[in-house]
């Protein structure tokens, strides 16, 4: 079978490298010609001593265009909307493999590939997947979400290895919005973690933020069921409790006692949670959904305010019983 | 208020200390000369530098009966029948802070007290809670479940601080199982851990895991949102996933090729798990309870089969649609 992925960064090569494992031919494009270069070379751009086969690389979205129905997007949420404008995807099986939410529409992956290809077919691929590990193989299970499930059966099937399991669920919204908001929460519990406050806090605010996941997922349409699954609770729990991750180092270093733009200076890459908790913030308002975690996390990196403070009157709220909020 | 607490181990102190800092008067029973000195001392018999306030102990299970209405079980659950067939616990309100089921009869722990003193009103504290971490005053949230609420908000108000959060429920069948078979995916957290399979592997054992004790509990007369709160996933968050957890330790010499004697002798104390798992081994088969994962454990520690046989026919189980397992 032959794919093109969008994205030649971490994800996008992790996957390439799999799917070459299994025999596929891949296209990979990046803007950016040394990546290109390099994956063309069968060097992984990231790992030395891994190489890549049946893999090729261009900066022509035309190659893509060409090359197979089916697409898959492993680049930046922020950068979606500008390249697949310049690529008709209309006839395509697209495959979203990006997580996060669009600023300022704050839409999800599959929305903005409707709006700019409304006759695309647009799937989801999600769940705890450090790019580091897909590469060297090691044993990852994730979801595959969309309406057509016999086509997802034949995407599963292509991706399906041993040390790379794929559940399907139908609930696109769900496991979108699981990749998104779990951000959110892995800078609360980054900040935490800095802030020294142990284990057990930890634990809690997993729990108590992947409840605020729910209520906000509900509230847009998602089913409660997908959150408690790999692309919810699964991947809440890889991106708040590894140093590996991004979003909860962010967190860290605020607790730490940085400041917000301090801490995106050090990290150097999207901060998608950052992103994210704007509209988890605006939702939470518009929809009175109750997220005092997301909330907290606002004041601190948007508002910048006192960080002891913020914390303070978050363990203050008065007691509730332990599912009235859920 | 008065209160005793049954068990001077790391636990029971780390309660002792908390409830001592809240003012409450503290009466601690172990059998233990050496760690009942210590306590009267005011020494933390398991951390230096933290001294007991308002805190005494005692060899006598008499001076328990006399002392308080409030009696609070922090003992290994092996000990508990024979530590309670001596004490009258029948005009008692009792709070179980013990996780695991009883050998042989694989009851929980409400159902011991109750099978002993029937008139006793049994309750079960539980959630994400390293003992270190309470002695340490650091933020800690719990699950207080009973019948009684009125009670309950009692003990919750008793023992509620800005850093040690009651939530209550009325599921007690679930905060108990949750608290129970956590220990079984703690465990093959830890062998994946001693295998190397990384933090993707991890996170889907997690997720995979819960489901699997949601479908254990609700056949048993658990509610299924028990599981997706701090005693379920919260407490397994916490030990499936630190290197503090003693069940996940002992999974993870397993997975570093030890047998299951002598990862045993190397942790030197009970490990709650490895007589969990044989629970649950024989209610997947009675109730015909889909729970590949506790069954995988058991056919590694109990029945001693090679572990690479084991994880790969886990590994090659037939793809599955997301949620058609839960």
């Amino acid at each position: 079978m032959k794919l093109s992925i969008l994205g030649g960064g971490r994800w996008g090569v992790a996957l390439s490298l799999h799917l070459g494992r299994l025999n596929h031919q891949v296209l990979v494009y990046d803007r950016n010609q040394d990546i290109v270069r390099e994956i063309n070379r069968g060097n992984h751009p990231y790992m030395k001593d891994i190489k890549l086969k049946g893999v090729e690389a261009t900066t022509s979205l035309e190659d893509i265009e060409h090359y197979s129905d089916y697409v898959i997007i492993a680049l930046p949420v922020q950068a979606i909307r500008g390249v697949i404008q310049s690529l008709d995807l209309s006839q395509k099986m697209v495959i979203s493999a990006s997580k996060g939410l669009e600023i300022g529409t704050y839409k999800r992956v599959s929305q903005i590939v409707r709006e700019v290809h409304s006759s695309a077919q647009v799937f989801s691929l999600s769940g705890p997947s450090f790019a580091s590990e897909v590469s060297k193989g090691l044993p990852t299970a994730l979801v595959l979400a969309g309406e057509d499930t016999d086509q997802m059966r034949k995407i599963r099937d292509a991706f399906f290895s041993e040390n790379f399991r794929i559940y399907l669920s139908t609930d696109i919204v769900g496991v979108e919005l699981g990749g998104a908001l779990k951000n959110v929460v892995a800078i609360a519990c980054g900040i935490s973690d800095g802030l020294g406050y142990g284990e057990n806090a930890r634990a809690s605010l997993i729990t108590r933020g992947l409840a605020e996941m729910v209520r906000i997922g509900v509230k847009l349409g998602a089913k409660r069921e997908t959150f408690y699954g790999l692309s919810g609770m699964g991947d809440l729990f890889l991106t708040a409790s590894s140093p590996q991750s991004r979003n909860r180092t962010f967190g860290f270093l605020i607790g730490k006692g940085k400041s917000a733009q301090m801490a995106f200076k050090e990290i150097g890459q999207v901060v998608e949670g950052a992103y994210t908790v704007r509209a988890v913030k605006k939702l939470s308002e518009e929809l009175s959904i109750y997220a005092p975690i997301s909330c907290a996390v606002y004041e601190v990196i948007i508002e910048n305010k006192n960080i002891q403070e913020v914390v303070k009157s978050l363990l203050l709220r008065p007691p509730k019983e332990e599912f009235e909020v859920l």
